[in-house]
Order: structure tokens, then sequence, then C-alpha cells
């Protein structure tokens, strides 16, 4: 049986105009491959309701899994839940187990729970909490849809409390092998291997070096022998042309 | 007249298995901004075909340029050329011009300008070439795609060859403060001030310091004076509270 498949949509203006450097999404790359669900798609959108509406209605149709990082605190910027409700025609209302954690954490805090931190208990009708136990105000799982906070921290934590939830396939591996000649001496052969090994992916990632050419050729699969095998005829068929 | 937008379309196996943390959108987004061209969306697809191909369609049509990164080297793997060619309906074939550029590189280089090497000289028919002065092989745009290399050194010459180019509006501008309160005092006022200056972004970017919360409020715009003002009433809003 295939993996299931997923894709990440990372929400907010700071990512696109060039301010912030978004970690989130590889992050959650590494995570993913690891319990063998394969990211297929990533997408950037900026803090409006229509793209994030509409990229969401495509990427939760297309794949087993989407994950959305930001857009889910306190601000008048933060509208992830108003759009991911409309994307998937649900509604949208204060909820009582989340609006009594967030109450409860205020009170602990001595801080006012007023009504912009009340809007962080706004959760689609249907929903899973998913646990923050950084900041406390939750994120959600509604249908395949998994909604977190975009600050890193917080958004690691969610990823932790969410993926045990999550049935994976088998986790992708890979092998690395430094070539240290060109890719274009490289690519003959290489193709003519990939071709042999069609259930595995090769990859080829150059680099330049104190001037010399050099690439990085990945082989990922989920067989570890095939991949040994293949990485066997790698390593013998530079070795023997560098001789 | 509004400023022209753009995507970006990052195209890698690698980037999407966690295993390289992509650098381009980033770097490409800092340099959108200070030119005038508003980066709207980005996305990052597998070196598959019909993913790219589609891709590209789709941010074509609906931005005024759309830059890609990777999948233009010599290996098997590297299969933008032909889609980008495919989703524009161009032919792709080997090019004099390019040709003779990278066949005299390899004779300098005492290297042989093999099979694999030449592919580097397919571009589609149409196409203006896009100058890498690291490892020679060109991008190239066609229509309003520019496609460049991944790697970043070569990707970050291929922008400065490329955006002299480019045609941009008034350059974004912004301004931040960071205030050492919680995003849930600070949302109310923000959302008011945002609502008098409608032509302005304000955003808002949490941060957890030492166990105590704050936010650095960014504006953004395109008219410095309205940024200075907006940021002047949001200055005075914060240090009044604070008294």
């Amino acid at each position: 049986m295939p993996n299931p498949t997923a894709a990440i949509l990372v929400i907010g203006d700071e990512i696109l105009s060039g301010r912030t450097r978004d970690a989130n999404m590889h992050y959650l790359a590494g995570e993913l491959a690891r319990i063998g669900i394969d990211l297929k798609e990533a997408r950037f959108v900026p803090d409006e309701h229509a793209a994030i509406r509409d990229a969401v209605r495509e990427l939760h149709a297309r794949h087993d899994h989407l994950f959305t990082s930001g857009g889910i605190g306190p601000t008048h910027d933060d509208i992830t839940a108003e759009a991911v409700a409309d994307a998937l025609g649900a509604t949208l209302a204060i909820r009582e187990d989340a609006r009594a954690l967030l109450a409860a954490h205020y009170e602990r805090a001595g801080l006012e729970f007023n009504a912009a931190r009340q809007r962080m208990a706004r959760i689609p009708e249907g929903a899973a909490l998913i646990d923050n136990p950084i900041s406390i105000a939750p994120g959600f799982s509604l249908d395949n849809v998994h909604v977190m906070a975009g600050v890193p921290d917080i958004f690691r934590a969610m990823v932790a409390s969410l993926l045990p939830r999550l049935t994976g396939g088998e986790p992708l591996l890979s092998q690395s092998l430094r070539i240290d000649r060109g890719e274009g001496v490289i690519a003959g052969p290489l193709a003519a291997l990939a071709a042999e090994f069609p259930d595995l992916g090769f990859g080829s990632y150059p680099f330049v070096q104190n001037g010399a050419y050099g690439a990085n050729v990945v082989i990922r699969g989920t067989d570890r022998a095939r991949i040994d095998a293949a990485m066997s005829r790698l390593s013998a068929l530079f070795a023997d042309e560098g001789a």
C-alpha cells in the first residue's frame, strides 16, 4: 500500500515579504519522513481569507493530510480558523472546552481573559483539539486538516501532540554518497542505475567547494536492502571510474 | 497602479523529504520587496513532470512573474526545462548560443562536453537566457516564467542577472516595534489602529523570551510618511498603557 500523502500550507505575510524565514516546513518534512507520510507539496500564502480558503480546499481534497502553520493567535491578522471553517463548510464558534482551558490559563497567570484572547477558543464544529503545552491556545484537526500555530516552538509542540494520532506508512529511508566529480560526469551512469532500480528515488545535489564541483547523490526508498544494493552499485561505479 | 505580483515555484524532492532546507524563497522574497514586486505565493513540488507543469501553468496565469528554482542541471532528475516548455506549449531543443557558451566553458576546463552536459543547452524556443557567471549553464525567461538553478550561490547570481530587466513598482517599506506584552493585550488596540490605516498592512509576530510573552508589530506599505504616522500612533498607544 502506498504511503499516505500530505501537504503543508504556511500562512503569513511576514514570510512572503522576506521578513521572516520559515522553519516549520523543513521541520515537518523531517518528522513526516520518519513516520512514513509523504510530503508532496508545500504552499505559502498571505494573511488573506480567499487565498487561505482556496488553498485549503484544493490541498485537503488532493492529499490524505493537510497541515497548516500560522494565523491562529488573538490578533486581527489571525484568520486561519475562519478560513479553514469556510473551506470545509463548518461553523465556527467559541467552544466550551477550549474556552475553559484558556480561562484557567489566564486566571493562573493573573491576566484578563479579554475578547481578543477569547477568539482563540473559536473552534470549527466537529474538530478535535490539538494540545498546546506551551501557550495553551489549542490547534485543531477538522476532517484531514490539522491547524497549528506558526511560532516555531509551539508548532513543534503541536506536531508532537498530533503525530501519534496519525497512521503512517513505511518510513522513508535514504543514504547518500559524496562524489567529487561534476554532475556532468555523474549524470550518465546515474541515470542508467536509476533505471535499474525503479522502486527507488535517485537525487543528485551539486555543490562547489574550493572551486571544485561535486555532488551528493541520495538514494531514497522504503526497503533498506534495496537501497543498500543500489548504493553498493553506485560506489563501485565511481570507484572504478576513478581508478 | 498596484505593484506587479509574483510567485516562486521551488522544485525538488530533497526539500520535501526534509533533507535540505530551502534558502532561495527567503532570498528572493527580500530581493523582490526591495524592487516593488509583491511575492504573493510560493509552492514547493517534487521532481515530477506533471506536478511542475501544472504548477507552472496555474502560477504563470495568475501572476505577473513566476520564478522557479531547481531542476536545470545535467542529471536525470533535472526536468524543469521540459516541464516549463510543456506548460507553455513551447518546443525544447539545443540552442546554439547556449551550446557555444557551455562548449567554451568545458574546453577551458579541459572537460568533456558530453551528452549530459549538452542537456543544459536545451532552451525553450523564444526564451531569453539568464546569465550564470558561476557555472555558466544559463537559466532562461520564457514569457513571464524565469527559470533558475537551485544551488543557492547560482540562484543568487541568476537573480542578480535577471532583476534589472524587470519593471518593479513601489518598494515595500516596513517598520517594526517590539512590544513586551502578550498579543492578547495588543490585539484590541492594534485592530482599531489597523482599521484607521487601511492602506497599510499590520502584522503581529509573537515571541516568548525568558518565559515572558511579547510581539513584534510590523507595519508595511509603500508610503513612508503614512508608515511613520501609524508607527507614532502605535508607540503612543503602548507607552500610554504602560505608564
